[in-house]
Protein backbone atom coordinates (compact mmCIF):
# COMPACT_ATOMS: atom_id res chain seq x y z
CA UNK A 1 0.00 0.00 0.00
CA UNK A 2 1.48 3.19 -1.35
CA UNK A 3 -0.99 5.27 1.17
CA UNK A 4 -2.10 4.87 4.88
CA UNK A 5 -4.98 6.79 4.74
CA UNK A 6 -6.22 8.93 1.66
CA UNK A 7 -9.14 11.18 2.56
CA UNK A 8 -11.41 12.69 -0.68
CA UNK A 9 -13.35 15.81 -0.31
CA UNK A 10 -16.16 16.23 -2.32
CA UNK A 11 -17.25 12.16 -3.00
CA UNK A 12 -19.26 12.33 -6.30
CA UNK A 13 -18.23 11.25 -9.44
CA UNK A 14 -14.89 12.04 -9.52
CA UNK A 15 -14.35 11.79 -6.10
CA UNK A 16 -16.14 8.41 -5.83
CA UNK A 17 -13.75 7.27 -9.20
CA UNK A 18 -10.81 8.00 -7.10
CA UNK A 19 -12.13 6.19 -4.20
CA UNK A 20 -13.65 3.20 -6.71
CA UNK A 21 -10.14 3.68 -8.43
CA UNK A 22 -7.38 3.68 -5.30
CA UNK A 23 -9.11 0.49 -3.79
CA UNK A 24 -9.08 -1.79 -7.12
CA UNK A 25 -5.45 -1.23 -7.34
CA UNK A 26 -4.85 -1.37 -3.62
CA UNK A 27 -3.46 2.21 -3.23
CA UNK A 28 -4.64 2.92 0.08
CA UNK A 29 -5.37 0.74 3.56
CA UNK A 30 -8.53 3.32 4.71
CA UNK A 31 -10.97 5.83 2.28
CA UNK A 32 -12.42 8.36 4.07
CA UNK A 33 -14.77 10.68 2.51
CA UNK A 34 -15.78 14.31 3.46
CA UNK A 35 -18.61 16.56 2.45
CA UNK A 36 -21.55 18.24 3.58
CA UNK A 37 -24.11 16.29 2.05
CA UNK A 38 -24.57 12.77 4.52
CA UNK A 39 -26.61 11.45 2.41
CA UNK A 40 -24.60 11.12 -0.27
CA UNK A 41 -22.18 10.50 2.11
CA UNK A 42 -23.84 7.27 3.16
CA UNK A 43 -24.32 6.54 0.05
CA UNK A 44 -20.80 6.30 -0.99
CA UNK A 45 -20.39 4.23 2.11
CA UNK A 46 -23.05 1.78 1.59
CA UNK A 47 -21.19 1.26 -2.39
CA UNK A 48 -18.48 0.74 -0.63
CA UNK A 49 -16.54 3.51 -2.28
CA UNK A 50 -14.96 4.97 1.18
CA UNK A 51 -14.39 3.03 4.78
CA UNK A 52 -15.63 6.01 6.88
CA UNK A 53 -17.35 9.39 6.54
CA UNK A 54 -16.58 12.96 8.35
CA UNK A 55 -18.37 16.09 7.60
CA UNK A 56 -15.69 18.59 8.32
CA UNK A 57 -12.45 18.48 6.74
CA UNK A 58 -10.39 19.02 10.43
CA UNK A 59 -12.07 15.55 11.25
CA UNK A 60 -11.33 13.80 8.18
CA UNK A 61 -7.58 15.02 7.09
CA UNK A 62 -6.45 14.56 10.53
CA UNK A 63 -5.01 11.13 10.00
CA UNK A 64 -4.27 11.26 6.15
CA UNK A 65 -1.65 10.63 3.82
CA UNK A 66 -2.88 12.05 1.28
CA UNK A 67 -6.02 14.10 0.37
CA UNK A 68 -7.78 15.11 -2.49
CA UNK A 69 -10.00 17.46 -3.34
CA UNK A 70 -13.20 16.81 -5.76
CA UNK A 71 -15.47 20.06 -4.88
CA UNK A 72 -16.56 22.61 -7.66
CA UNK A 73 -13.56 25.09 -7.71
CA UNK A 74 -14.31 27.86 -5.86
CA UNK A 75 -14.60 25.54 -2.67
CA UNK A 76 -11.01 24.01 -3.05
CA UNK A 77 -8.83 26.54 -2.16
CA UNK A 78 -10.23 27.31 1.12
CA UNK A 79 -10.86 23.52 1.90
CA UNK A 80 -6.79 22.98 1.09
CA UNK A 81 -6.14 26.19 3.65
CA UNK A 82 -8.42 23.93 6.22
CA UNK A 83 -6.77 20.73 5.52
CA UNK A 84 -3.62 21.93 5.00
CA UNK A 85 -3.99 23.35 9.05
CA UNK A 86 -5.21 19.80 10.14
CA UNK A 87 -3.15 16.99 8.65
CA UNK A 88 -0.36 15.09 9.68
CA UNK A 89 3.62 16.25 8.79
CA UNK A 90 4.12 14.90 5.72
CA UNK A 91 0.77 15.25 4.04
CA UNK A 92 0.23 15.48 0.37
CA UNK A 93 -2.76 17.49 -0.98
CA UNK A 94 -4.22 17.26 -4.34
CA UNK A 95 -7.19 18.31 -6.04
CA UNK A 96 -9.03 17.73 -8.95
CA UNK A 97 -10.18 21.01 -10.59
CA UNK A 98 -11.20 22.29 -13.60
CA UNK A 99 -9.43 25.37 -13.28
CA UNK A 100 -5.56 26.26 -12.02
CA UNK A 101 -4.38 29.62 -11.56
CA UNK A 102 -7.07 30.43 -9.01
CA UNK A 103 -6.68 27.56 -6.91
CA UNK A 104 -3.05 27.97 -6.71
CA UNK A 105 -3.26 31.57 -6.61
CA UNK A 106 -5.15 31.55 -3.73
CA UNK A 107 -3.19 28.71 -1.96
CA UNK A 108 0.10 30.17 -2.77
CA UNK A 109 -0.54 33.36 -0.59
CA UNK A 110 -1.75 31.00 2.45
CA UNK A 111 0.81 29.98 5.26
CA UNK A 112 1.55 26.26 5.17
CA UNK A 113 2.50 24.92 8.71
CA UNK A 114 6.81 24.20 8.45
CA UNK A 115 6.53 20.47 8.22
CA UNK A 116 6.04 19.16 4.89
CA UNK A 117 2.40 19.21 4.12
CA UNK A 118 2.24 19.86 0.51
CA UNK A 119 0.32 21.41 -2.51
CA UNK A 120 0.06 19.95 -5.90
CA UNK A 121 -3.01 20.92 -8.43
CA UNK A 122 -3.95 18.38 -10.93
CA UNK A 123 -7.26 18.03 -13.11
CA UNK A 124 -8.02 14.57 -14.67
CA UNK A 125 -9.33 15.38 -17.67
CA UNK A 126 -12.09 12.68 -17.14
CA UNK A 127 -16.00 13.31 -16.49
CA UNK A 128 -18.85 11.71 -17.55
CA UNK A 129 -22.68 12.91 -18.16
CA UNK A 130 -23.74 11.44 -14.86
CA UNK A 131 -23.44 12.93 -11.29
CA UNK A 132 -23.25 11.30 -8.12
CA UNK A 133 -20.99 8.60 -6.23
CA UNK A 134 -23.50 6.09 -7.99
CA UNK A 135 -22.16 6.76 -11.29
CA UNK A 136 -18.04 6.64 -10.05
CA UNK A 137 -15.81 3.94 -11.86
CA UNK A 138 -13.12 2.32 -11.23
CA UNK A 139 -12.03 2.75 -14.88
CA UNK A 140 -12.88 6.29 -14.64
CA UNK A 141 -8.94 7.62 -15.33
CA UNK A 142 -7.73 4.55 -17.39
CA UNK A 143 -5.68 5.97 -20.38
CA UNK A 144 -6.73 9.76 -19.37
CA UNK A 145 -4.66 12.75 -19.39
CA UNK A 146 -3.96 14.42 -16.02
CA UNK A 147 -2.57 17.68 -15.96
CA UNK A 148 -0.62 18.20 -12.52
CA UNK A 149 0.69 21.54 -11.45
CA UNK A 150 2.90 22.35 -8.75
CA UNK A 151 2.67 24.92 -6.64
CA UNK A 152 4.78 26.96 -3.64
CA UNK A 153 3.83 24.47 -1.47
CA UNK A 154 5.24 21.41 -3.27
CA UNK A 155 8.50 19.84 -3.95
CA UNK A 156 9.94 18.12 -6.98
CA UNK A 157 9.33 14.42 -4.69
CA UNK A 158 5.70 15.45 -3.90
CA UNK A 159 5.14 16.11 -7.76
CA UNK A 160 6.75 13.11 -8.66
CA UNK A 161 4.58 11.25 -5.93
CA UNK A 162 1.56 12.95 -7.31
CA UNK A 163 2.54 11.65 -10.43
CA UNK A 164 2.73 8.06 -9.26
CA UNK A 165 -0.66 8.15 -7.46
CA UNK A 166 -2.51 8.73 -11.04
CA UNK A 167 -0.09 6.37 -12.58
CA UNK A 168 -1.60 4.41 -10.45
CA UNK A 169 -5.15 4.88 -10.98
CA UNK A 170 -4.66 4.13 -14.89
CA UNK A 171 -4.17 8.09 -16.22
CA UNK A 172 -1.22 9.68 -17.51
CA UNK A 173 0.12 12.42 -15.55
CA UNK A 174 1.52 15.50 -17.63
CA UNK A 175 2.90 18.55 -16.36
CA UNK A 176 1.91 22.37 -17.00
CA UNK A 177 2.16 25.34 -15.21
CA UNK A 178 -1.65 26.67 -13.97
CA UNK A 179 -0.86 29.50 -16.73
CA UNK A 180 -0.82 26.86 -19.36
CA UNK A 181 -2.89 24.67 -18.26
CA UNK A 182 -5.76 27.39 -18.00
CA UNK A 183 -5.17 28.79 -21.77
CA UNK A 184 -5.30 25.66 -22.94
CA UNK A 185 -8.17 23.94 -21.07
CA UNK A 186 -10.55 27.46 -21.78
CA UNK A 187 -10.07 26.08 -25.86
CA UNK A 188 -10.32 21.84 -25.22
CA UNK A 189 -13.33 22.38 -22.48
CA UNK A 190 -14.23 25.77 -21.23
CA UNK A 191 -15.46 27.24 -24.47
CA UNK A 192 -17.52 24.26 -25.75
CA UNK A 193 -19.36 23.94 -22.43
CA UNK A 194 -20.54 27.76 -23.12
CA UNK A 195 -21.12 26.86 -26.95
CA UNK A 196 -23.28 24.20 -26.45
CA UNK A 197 -24.92 25.81 -23.19
CA UNK A 198 -26.03 28.84 -25.52
CA UNK A 199 -26.77 26.57 -28.95
CA UNK A 200 -29.10 24.15 -26.31
CA UNK A 201 -30.36 27.86 -24.60
CA UNK A 202 -31.44 29.44 -28.47
CA UNK A 203 -33.46 26.22 -29.46
CA UNK A 204 -36.94 27.24 -30.46
CA UNK A 205 -38.84 24.64 -28.21
CA UNK A 206 -40.57 23.97 -31.42
CA UNK A 207 -37.29 22.89 -33.02
CA UNK A 208 -36.89 20.07 -30.06
CA UNK A 209 -38.71 17.28 -32.06
CA UNK A 210 -36.10 17.71 -34.92
CA UNK A 211 -33.26 16.86 -33.24
CA UNK A 212 -31.01 14.15 -33.71
CA UNK A 213 -27.90 12.60 -32.69
CA UNK A 214 -26.22 15.79 -33.96
CA UNK A 215 -27.90 18.62 -32.24
CA UNK A 216 -27.44 15.58 -28.69
CA UNK A 217 -24.08 15.18 -29.23
CA UNK A 218 -23.13 18.87 -29.71
CA UNK A 219 -25.55 20.13 -26.89
CA UNK A 220 -24.67 16.88 -24.20
CA UNK A 221 -21.90 18.86 -21.84
CA UNK A 222 -24.42 21.50 -21.36
CA UNK A 223 -26.76 19.23 -19.28
CA UNK A 224 -23.85 19.87 -16.54
CA UNK A 225 -24.56 21.15 -13.02
CA UNK A 226 -24.38 25.26 -13.58
CA UNK A 227 -23.22 25.12 -9.86
CA UNK A 228 -20.12 23.90 -11.18
CA UNK A 229 -19.58 25.47 -13.82
CA UNK A 230 -20.29 29.01 -13.01
CA UNK A 231 -17.16 29.29 -10.89
CA UNK A 232 -15.22 27.74 -13.63
CA UNK A 233 -15.97 30.42 -15.97
CA UNK A 234 -15.10 32.74 -12.90
CA UNK A 235 -11.77 31.27 -12.35
CA UNK A 236 -11.01 31.40 -16.01
CA UNK A 237 -12.56 34.32 -17.19
CA UNK A 238 -9.62 35.95 -18.62
CA UNK A 239 -8.69 32.98 -21.57
CA UNK A 240 -12.24 32.53 -22.02
CA UNK A 241 -12.68 35.80 -22.66
CA UNK A 242 -9.96 35.42 -25.52
CA UNK A 243 -11.60 32.15 -26.64
CA UNK A 244 -15.32 33.80 -26.88
CA UNK A 245 -13.78 36.82 -29.24
CA UNK A 246 -12.26 34.36 -31.15
CA UNK A 247 -15.50 32.05 -31.64
CA UNK A 248 -17.89 34.69 -31.89
CA UNK A 249 -15.23 36.84 -34.51
CA UNK A 250 -15.47 33.30 -36.52
CA UNK A 251 -19.25 32.95 -36.94
CA UNK A 252 -19.53 36.63 -37.93
CA UNK A 253 -17.09 35.80 -40.22
CA UNK A 254 -18.73 32.25 -42.05
CA UNK A 255 -22.06 34.75 -41.55
CA UNK A 256 -20.58 36.76 -44.05
CA UNK A 257 -19.27 34.61 -46.38
CA UNK A 258 -23.23 32.80 -46.06
CA UNK A 259 -24.83 36.00 -46.77
CA UNK A 260 -22.42 36.58 -49.71
CA UNK A 261 -22.64 33.44 -51.09
CA UNK A 262 -18.72 32.71 -51.14
CA UNK A 263 -19.19 29.03 -51.27
CA UNK A 264 -15.13 28.03 -51.23
CA UNK A 265 -13.96 29.68 -48.15
CA UNK A 266 -17.32 27.74 -46.33
CA UNK A 267 -15.73 24.42 -47.69
CA UNK A 268 -12.37 25.39 -46.08
CA UNK A 269 -14.28 26.46 -43.20
CA UNK A 270 -15.75 22.67 -43.07
CA UNK A 271 -13.10 20.91 -44.04
CA UNK A 272 -10.93 22.68 -41.36
CA UNK A 273 -13.23 21.37 -38.44
CA UNK A 274 -13.38 18.40 -40.42
CA UNK A 275 -9.42 18.03 -40.09
CA UNK A 276 -9.80 18.81 -36.73
CA UNK A 277 -11.90 16.65 -35.59
CA UNK A 278 -10.10 13.66 -37.01
CA UNK A 279 -7.43 14.14 -35.25
CA UNK A 280 -8.79 13.56 -32.30
CA UNK A 281 -10.27 10.14 -33.01
CA UNK A 282 -13.83 8.90 -31.72
CA UNK B 1 -44.59 -6.90 -50.16
CA UNK B 2 -46.02 -3.54 -50.30
CA UNK B 3 -44.00 -2.64 -52.92
CA UNK B 4 -42.51 -4.99 -56.35
CA UNK B 5 -39.44 -3.53 -56.96
CA UNK B 6 -37.50 -0.61 -54.55
CA UNK B 7 -34.75 1.59 -56.10
CA UNK B 8 -32.24 3.59 -54.22
CA UNK B 9 -30.33 6.04 -55.59
CA UNK B 10 -27.24 6.35 -53.49
CA UNK B 11 -26.48 3.24 -51.17
CA UNK B 12 -24.33 5.28 -48.79
CA UNK B 13 -25.18 4.99 -44.94
CA UNK B 14 -29.02 6.13 -45.64
CA UNK B 15 -30.03 4.55 -48.41
CA UNK B 16 -28.22 1.47 -47.29
CA UNK B 17 -30.17 1.53 -44.04
CA UNK B 18 -33.08 1.54 -46.21
CA UNK B 19 -32.34 -1.01 -48.43
CA UNK B 20 -31.53 -3.03 -45.05
CA UNK B 21 -34.70 -2.12 -43.41
CA UNK B 22 -37.03 -2.93 -46.23
CA UNK B 23 -35.42 -6.45 -46.95
CA UNK B 24 -36.14 -6.95 -43.13
CA UNK B 25 -39.78 -6.43 -43.17
CA UNK B 26 -40.07 -7.44 -46.23
CA UNK B 27 -41.15 -4.73 -47.94
CA UNK B 28 -40.07 -5.12 -51.72
CA UNK B 29 -39.55 -7.97 -53.85
CA UNK B 30 -36.67 -6.79 -55.17
CA UNK B 31 -33.59 -3.66 -54.21
CA UNK B 32 -31.83 -1.95 -56.60
CA UNK B 33 -29.20 0.54 -56.05
CA UNK B 34 -28.20 3.02 -58.57
CA UNK B 35 -24.80 4.94 -57.84
CA UNK B 36 -21.74 6.34 -59.83
CA UNK B 37 -19.26 4.18 -57.48
CA UNK B 38 -19.28 0.95 -58.62
CA UNK B 39 -16.78 -0.77 -56.14
CA UNK B 40 -19.32 0.65 -53.74
CA UNK B 41 -22.09 -0.67 -55.12
CA UNK B 42 -20.60 -3.97 -55.57
CA UNK B 43 -19.96 -4.13 -51.72
CA UNK B 44 -24.02 -3.39 -51.02
CA UNK B 45 -24.74 -6.04 -53.57
CA UNK B 46 -22.20 -8.40 -51.61
CA UNK B 47 -23.39 -7.27 -48.39
CA UNK B 48 -27.24 -8.01 -49.43
CA UNK B 49 -28.16 -4.84 -49.21
CA UNK B 50 -29.43 -4.71 -52.74
CA UNK B 51 -30.05 -7.43 -55.44
CA UNK B 52 -28.60 -5.51 -58.42
CA UNK B 53 -26.85 -2.66 -59.47
CA UNK B 54 -26.96 0.19 -62.21
CA UNK B 55 -25.32 2.90 -62.63
CA UNK B 56 -27.94 5.04 -65.08
CA UNK B 57 -31.40 6.04 -63.34
CA UNK B 58 -33.04 5.46 -66.35
CA UNK B 59 -31.90 1.77 -66.28
CA UNK B 60 -32.36 1.45 -62.47
CA UNK B 61 -35.68 3.29 -62.02
CA UNK B 62 -37.63 1.49 -65.13
CA UNK B 63 -39.41 -0.91 -63.41
CA UNK B 64 -39.31 0.52 -59.96
CA UNK B 65 -42.95 1.08 -58.02
CA UNK B 66 -40.84 2.95 -55.11
CA UNK B 67 -37.42 5.56 -56.15
CA UNK B 68 -35.76 6.44 -52.61
CA UNK B 69 -33.21 9.41 -53.70
CA UNK B 70 -30.44 9.24 -50.40
CA UNK B 71 -27.46 11.21 -52.77
CA UNK B 72 -26.10 14.73 -51.20
CA UNK B 73 -29.27 17.10 -51.87
CA UNK B 74 -27.92 18.99 -54.67
CA UNK B 75 -28.00 16.13 -56.74
CA UNK B 76 -31.47 15.24 -55.62
CA UNK B 77 -34.17 17.58 -57.98
CA UNK B 78 -31.87 16.70 -61.26
CA UNK B 79 -32.24 12.98 -60.07
CA UNK B 80 -36.02 13.00 -59.86
CA UNK B 81 -36.73 14.78 -62.32
CA UNK B 82 -34.84 12.55 -64.77
CA UNK B 83 -36.51 9.14 -63.40
CA UNK B 84 -39.62 10.88 -63.00
CA UNK B 85 -39.45 10.52 -67.63
CA UNK B 86 -38.18 6.68 -67.57
CA UNK B 87 -40.11 5.50 -64.47
CA UNK B 88 -43.08 2.89 -65.23
CA UNK B 89 -46.70 4.72 -64.57
CA UNK B 90 -48.33 4.95 -61.12
CA UNK B 91 -44.40 4.89 -59.12
CA UNK B 92 -43.87 6.79 -56.26
CA UNK B 93 -40.57 8.84 -55.58
CA UNK B 94 -39.07 10.19 -52.30
CA UNK B 95 -35.83 11.52 -51.07
CA UNK B 96 -34.02 11.44 -47.70
CA UNK B 97 -32.09 14.92 -48.11
CA UNK B 98 -31.69 16.91 -45.25
CA UNK B 99 -33.26 20.19 -46.89
CA UNK B 100 -36.46 20.46 -48.56
CA UNK B 101 -37.18 24.17 -50.14
CA UNK B 102 -35.09 24.00 -53.00
CA UNK B 103 -35.14 20.49 -54.32
CA UNK B 104 -39.10 20.65 -54.20
CA UNK B 105 -39.31 24.36 -55.65
CA UNK B 106 -37.05 22.61 -58.67
CA UNK B 107 -39.05 19.29 -58.76
CA UNK B 108 -42.40 21.43 -59.18
CA UNK B 109 -40.85 23.81 -61.83
CA UNK B 110 -40.23 20.40 -63.77
CA UNK B 111 -42.72 18.89 -66.14
CA UNK B 112 -43.90 14.91 -64.81
CA UNK B 113 -45.40 12.71 -67.30
CA UNK B 114 -49.20 12.42 -67.00
CA UNK B 115 -48.94 9.00 -65.62
CA UNK B 116 -49.63 9.60 -61.96
CA UNK B 117 -45.82 9.89 -61.10
CA UNK B 118 -45.48 11.34 -57.56
CA UNK B 119 -42.80 13.20 -55.60
CA UNK B 120 -43.20 13.39 -52.30
CA UNK B 121 -39.73 14.96 -50.11
CA UNK B 122 -38.84 13.05 -46.74
CA UNK B 123 -36.16 13.64 -44.23
CA UNK B 124 -35.38 10.70 -41.66
CA UNK B 125 -34.11 12.23 -39.12
CA UNK B 126 -31.05 9.62 -38.47
CA UNK B 127 -27.78 9.47 -39.37
CA UNK B 128 -24.29 7.89 -37.73
CA UNK B 129 -20.63 9.04 -37.97
CA UNK B 130 -19.87 6.18 -40.04
CA UNK B 131 -20.46 6.30 -43.82
CA UNK B 132 -20.56 3.94 -46.39
CA UNK B 133 -22.88 0.73 -47.08
CA UNK B 134 -20.82 -1.05 -44.90
CA UNK B 135 -22.14 1.23 -41.94
CA UNK B 136 -26.16 0.24 -43.25
CA UNK B 137 -28.10 -0.62 -40.15
CA UNK B 138 -31.46 -2.09 -40.40
CA UNK B 139 -32.62 -0.19 -37.45
CA UNK B 140 -31.20 3.32 -38.18
CA UNK B 141 -34.89 4.39 -38.15
CA UNK B 142 -36.42 2.91 -35.33
CA UNK B 143 -38.07 5.29 -33.65
CA UNK B 144 -37.02 8.41 -35.24
CA UNK B 145 -38.48 10.91 -36.91
CA UNK B 146 -39.37 11.42 -40.65
CA UNK B 147 -40.34 14.48 -41.85
CA UNK B 148 -42.46 14.06 -44.91
CA UNK B 149 -43.17 17.07 -47.27
CA UNK B 150 -45.98 16.96 -49.92
CA UNK B 151 -44.93 18.84 -53.74
CA UNK B 152 -47.02 19.81 -56.24
CA UNK B 153 -46.12 16.45 -57.94
CA UNK B 154 -47.78 14.75 -54.74
CA UNK B 155 -51.71 13.11 -54.52
CA UNK B 156 -52.83 13.07 -50.95
CA UNK B 157 -53.00 8.88 -51.21
CA UNK B 158 -49.51 9.15 -52.29
CA UNK B 159 -48.03 10.88 -49.19
CA UNK B 160 -50.01 8.47 -47.44
CA UNK B 161 -48.49 5.53 -49.05
CA UNK B 162 -44.48 7.00 -48.40
CA UNK B 163 -45.92 7.60 -44.58
CA UNK B 164 -46.91 4.23 -44.60
CA UNK B 165 -43.33 3.25 -46.13
CA UNK B 166 -41.76 5.16 -42.93
CA UNK B 167 -43.45 3.61 -40.30
CA UNK B 168 -43.01 -0.17 -42.06
CA UNK B 169 -39.35 1.24 -41.57
CA UNK B 170 -39.71 2.00 -37.78
CA UNK B 171 -39.69 5.26 -38.08
CA UNK B 172 -42.45 8.14 -36.85
CA UNK B 173 -43.67 10.30 -40.25
CA UNK B 174 -44.55 13.93 -38.93
CA UNK B 175 -46.25 16.18 -41.83
CA UNK B 176 -44.33 19.51 -42.26
CA UNK B 177 -44.58 22.19 -45.01
CA UNK B 178 -40.83 22.74 -46.96
CA UNK B 179 -40.36 25.84 -45.74
CA UNK B 180 -41.31 25.03 -41.86
CA UNK B 181 -38.67 21.68 -42.56
CA UNK B 182 -35.98 23.99 -43.67
CA UNK B 183 -36.68 27.10 -40.83
CA UNK B 184 -36.74 24.23 -37.95
CA UNK B 185 -33.87 22.25 -39.60
CA UNK B 186 -31.37 25.32 -39.11
CA UNK B 187 -31.47 25.69 -36.07
CA UNK B 188 -32.16 21.50 -35.03
CA UNK B 189 -29.42 20.26 -37.42
CA UNK B 190 -27.70 22.74 -39.60
CA UNK B 191 -26.58 25.21 -36.98
CA UNK B 192 -25.07 22.93 -34.46
CA UNK B 193 -22.99 21.43 -37.79
CA UNK B 194 -21.53 24.54 -38.87
CA UNK B 195 -21.16 25.63 -34.95
CA UNK B 196 -19.31 22.43 -34.23
CA UNK B 197 -16.82 22.77 -37.50
CA UNK B 198 -15.81 26.04 -36.33
CA UNK B 199 -15.11 25.16 -32.68
CA UNK B 200 -13.23 22.53 -33.82
CA UNK B 201 -11.29 24.30 -36.92
CA UNK B 202 -9.95 27.40 -34.25
CA UNK B 203 -9.27 24.65 -31.37
CA UNK B 204 -5.28 25.26 -31.19
CA UNK B 205 -3.63 22.28 -32.28
CA UNK B 206 -1.54 22.60 -28.98
CA UNK B 207 -5.09 22.17 -27.03
CA UNK B 208 -5.49 18.85 -28.45
CA UNK B 209 -4.23 16.72 -26.22
CA UNK B 210 -6.41 18.04 -23.37
CA UNK B 211 -9.35 17.59 -25.11
CA UNK B 212 -12.11 14.90 -23.41
CA UNK B 213 -15.39 13.55 -24.06
CA UNK B 214 -17.15 16.94 -24.11
CA UNK B 215 -15.12 18.46 -26.17
CA UNK B 216 -15.50 15.17 -28.49
CA UNK B 217 -19.12 14.87 -28.31
CA UNK B 218 -19.26 18.75 -29.07
CA UNK B 219 -17.49 18.54 -32.22
CA UNK B 220 -18.37 15.18 -33.30
CA UNK B 221 -20.31 16.45 -35.92
CA UNK B 222 -17.83 18.22 -37.43
CA UNK B 223 -16.30 14.88 -38.97
CA UNK B 224 -19.02 15.24 -41.73
CA UNK B 225 -18.20 15.08 -44.94
CA UNK B 226 -17.88 18.48 -46.85
CA UNK B 227 -19.28 17.27 -50.14
CA UNK B 228 -22.89 16.44 -47.93
CA UNK B 229 -22.57 19.17 -46.03
CA UNK B 230 -21.66 22.29 -47.82
CA UNK B 231 -24.79 21.46 -50.68
CA UNK B 232 -27.22 21.52 -47.43
CA UNK B 233 -26.21 25.08 -46.23
CA UNK B 234 -26.49 26.59 -49.89
CA UNK B 235 -29.85 25.39 -50.23
CA UNK B 236 -30.99 26.38 -46.42
CA UNK B 237 -28.76 30.20 -46.54
CA UNK B 238 -31.67 32.40 -45.27
CA UNK B 239 -32.80 30.21 -42.40
CA UNK B 240 -29.15 29.70 -41.33
CA UNK B 241 -28.29 33.61 -41.78
CA UNK B 242 -30.88 33.86 -39.02
CA UNK B 243 -29.63 31.31 -36.81
CA UNK B 244 -25.81 31.98 -37.23
CA UNK B 245 -27.18 36.14 -35.91
CA UNK B 246 -28.55 35.03 -33.01
CA UNK B 247 -25.71 32.68 -32.59
CA UNK B 248 -23.06 35.61 -32.98
CA UNK B 249 -25.42 37.75 -31.23
CA UNK B 250 -25.83 35.81 -27.84
CA UNK B 251 -22.13 34.69 -27.61
CA UNK B 252 -21.46 38.70 -28.14
CA UNK B 253 -23.82 38.44 -25.13
CA UNK B 254 -22.36 36.29 -23.31
CA UNK B 255 -18.72 38.00 -23.73
CA UNK B 256 -19.79 41.40 -22.14
CA UNK B 257 -21.49 40.06 -19.53
CA UNK B 258 -18.47 37.77 -18.77
CA UNK B 259 -15.87 40.78 -19.20
CA UNK B 260 -18.18 42.71 -17.06
CA UNK B 261 -18.77 39.79 -14.36
CA UNK B 262 -21.82 39.96 -14.07
CA UNK B 263 -22.52 36.69 -13.00
CA UNK B 264 -25.78 36.14 -12.48
CA UNK B 265 -27.09 36.24 -16.12
CA UNK B 266 -24.16 34.06 -17.03
CA UNK B 267 -25.68 31.72 -14.30
CA UNK B 268 -29.32 31.81 -15.91
CA UNK B 269 -27.43 31.34 -19.59
CA UNK B 270 -26.07 27.73 -18.30
CA UNK B 271 -29.45 27.13 -16.78
CA UNK B 272 -31.69 28.15 -20.01
CA UNK B 273 -29.01 25.85 -22.00
CA UNK B 274 -29.59 23.07 -18.95
CA UNK B 275 -33.05 23.01 -18.90
CA UNK B 276 -33.19 22.83 -22.95
CA UNK B 277 -30.53 20.08 -22.93
CA UNK B 278 -32.44 18.10 -19.99
CA UNK B 279 -35.67 18.23 -22.24
CA UNK B 280 -34.19 16.34 -25.09
CA UNK B 281 -33.31 13.25 -23.12
CA UNK B 282 -30.11 11.71 -23.45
Amino acid sequence: MRFGTLTIVGVGLIGGSIGRAARNCALAKKVIGVGRNVESLKKAAELGIIDHYETSIPAGVQSADLVVFAAPVDLIASQVIEAAAHCPPGCLLTDAGSTKQKIIHDIDQAKFPEAGVQFIGSHPIAGAAQRGPESAREDLFVNKTVIVTPSRHSSEAGVIEIEAFWRALGAKPVRLSALEHDRLLAWSSHLPHITAAILSGILPPEARPFTGTGFKDTTRIAAGDPEVWLPIIKHNREALLDGLSNLESAIGTFRQLLRDSDWEPIRQFLEKGKRGRDALGS
